[in-house]
């Protein structure tokens, strides 16, 4: 068994290798090739804490993957980090496991990550140039980092968060890779973005609709768990374009969710990334369109990125 | 985080401590104090394969435990062993991965042998001392072994198997530590039997009602997928004493589930071996009595092994 750690893991990503291989992932998902039993989930009600098991087998593939992924947010407060975990890839043809990914989730930031430059260089209007970065978390950089390697350097960044310093220090970190700049206001940002990236974990909405401009791209990240909630309803409801990476899973907790929750009437027809990706559906046809891109990550992009850590480093 | 192997995992469990760390997960788990959501099941149908994974946590426990568990019965073919897997340990408390047992299925060897001399130690006569191992895979050779650990060595052994050298070779491998031989016939070995212990993967019963005396105990430990059946359903019907070791798992596809699914009337009240252990619920009350062990296996037992191993590495 072939045993790695996040270090090495991080070493062995090429992000457009890995890109690539998440697209397809897309695309297999949306067409019904990825086999995806219902995703495991235990709670530590003491603790407020959870631990997901999610797992799956691409058609074809020689290996699957089993993903464990804890979340406990009272970490933080003793300055460890929240979210934990491994992935196992093991064989599809004979049960053998065949290599532990101890990546203490840096797979999930990474294709997290690659998945919102994917939806964004799939929907937003190629002569995008702006892009606004909501949130200071560790995604707000994986967020800067994709775009960069999957839609180019010609890209400039704006970054917000509710404690200004938090995006001063992504700025100051990134300002030597791109051109960057930290705001503190959230409104005029928006107004003047072409692209906009929420990476928050924010439970009441950030973006007001009658801020967003027309012509405006949302990669929207952060809804990952029921509960939470980046943009305000009525700004996905008028919406001309609403892309989920699972219809599924979005309409239970993604934005989407809120407004179907809330049977506000929505514009848009719902389609899958995978479908948007492989033009088996339509996404962006209009420069005026509003686009949002609603992700809450699914175990397809987690069997790729395994696949591409075990193919760098020439297991599989 | 520990990773151990299959060997160093068997050289640090104790028969013993393990045996008292699974009869206390029995006992937990039927009172309701074991978390146990639904096991994760997915298939390769293309080469009649499949992947569990179970997984659970024991109120209070500071760890939790997932394991995942392979059935490729294809690899026989290639000389390989059809089952495989590992075991995560978990902290309850931050989520961390505390430890990876690679043990490749030896713990669920183990914790299925300590389950049924578990099972037969609380419903046989005291004074039993014939036991007949019905099946000749490596179940039968643990089951003798926890046997031994568990009750004594006052017993003696006989071992029966569709292919008689393989019966040869149990008693051969295990001559030097019991009194054992290997019988070829079945039906006069199961009526003078005390303690049969079924081990085998049969899909239609090898032992029928009218073979087994009375006062006799039978642990069955084959029936650990749907379709599997070892034991006459007329003999499960007239039992005077029906154990399973998860209630809602044996109706589903232990020994008993045969008689629930044709509506064959049954004698015994059906009771959960914890509850027995607890003498919460009645097992055997009389020395004339039949009765049985239905054994399915519970995800209790493997935290409970688990646990065991980290506190033998000093871990836990």
């Amino acid at each position: 068994m072939v045993i790695l750690d996040r270090a090495e893991i991080e070493g062995l990503i090429d992000l457009s290798v890995a890109g690539t291989a998440i697209e397809q992932a897309y695309v297999a998902a949306s067409r019904g090739l990825v086999n995806l039993p219902p995703v495991g989930h235990i709670t530590f009600p003491d603790v407020a804490a959870d631990c997901h098991i999610k797992y799956g087998h691409m058609h074809g593939d020689p290996h699957f993957v089993v993903k464990i992924a804890t979340g406990f947010p009272h970490n933080a407060e003793q300055g460890l980090p929240t979210g934990n975990g491994l992935s196992l890839v093991l064989s599809a043809q004979t049960g053998v496991v065949m290599a532990m990914l101890h990546d203490e989730m840096v797979l999930t930031d990474i294709r997290t990550g690659l998945g919102g430059a994917i939806a964004t260089r799939t929907l937003a209007r190629a002569d995008s140039t702006d892009m606004l970065i909501v949130g200071t978390g560790p995604q707000a950089l994986r967020q800067i980092e994709s775009h960069l390697a999957w839609i180019g350097g010609h890209l400039t960044f704006k970054v917000w968060g509710r404690a200004a310093h938090k995006a001063e220090a992504i700025a100051q970190t990134m300002k030597d890779r791109c051109t960057i700049t930290a705001v503190t206001d959230l409104e005029t940002a928006v107004r003047s973005a072409d692209i906009i990236v929420t990476t928050t974990g924010a439970t009441a909405p950030l973006i007001k609709a009658d801020w967003v401009a027309q012509g405006t791209h949302i990669t929207a990240v952060g809804a990952d768990a029921p509960g939470k909630q980046e943009l305000e309803t009525q700004l996905v409801a008028q919406a001309d374009v609403l892309v989920a990476d699972s219809g599924a899973q979005c309409l239970d907790h993604g934005e989407v969710s809120h407004a179907f929750a809330s049977a506000t009437p929505v514009t848009a027809a719902l389609v899958e990334l995978g479908h948007a990706l492989s033009e088996e559906a339509q996404g962006r046809t209009d420069a005026q369109q509003i686009s949002i891109a609603d992700l809450t990550g699914i175990a397809a992009q987690d069997i790729a990125i395994a696949r591409v850590v075990l193919e760098a480093k020439g297991v599989a």
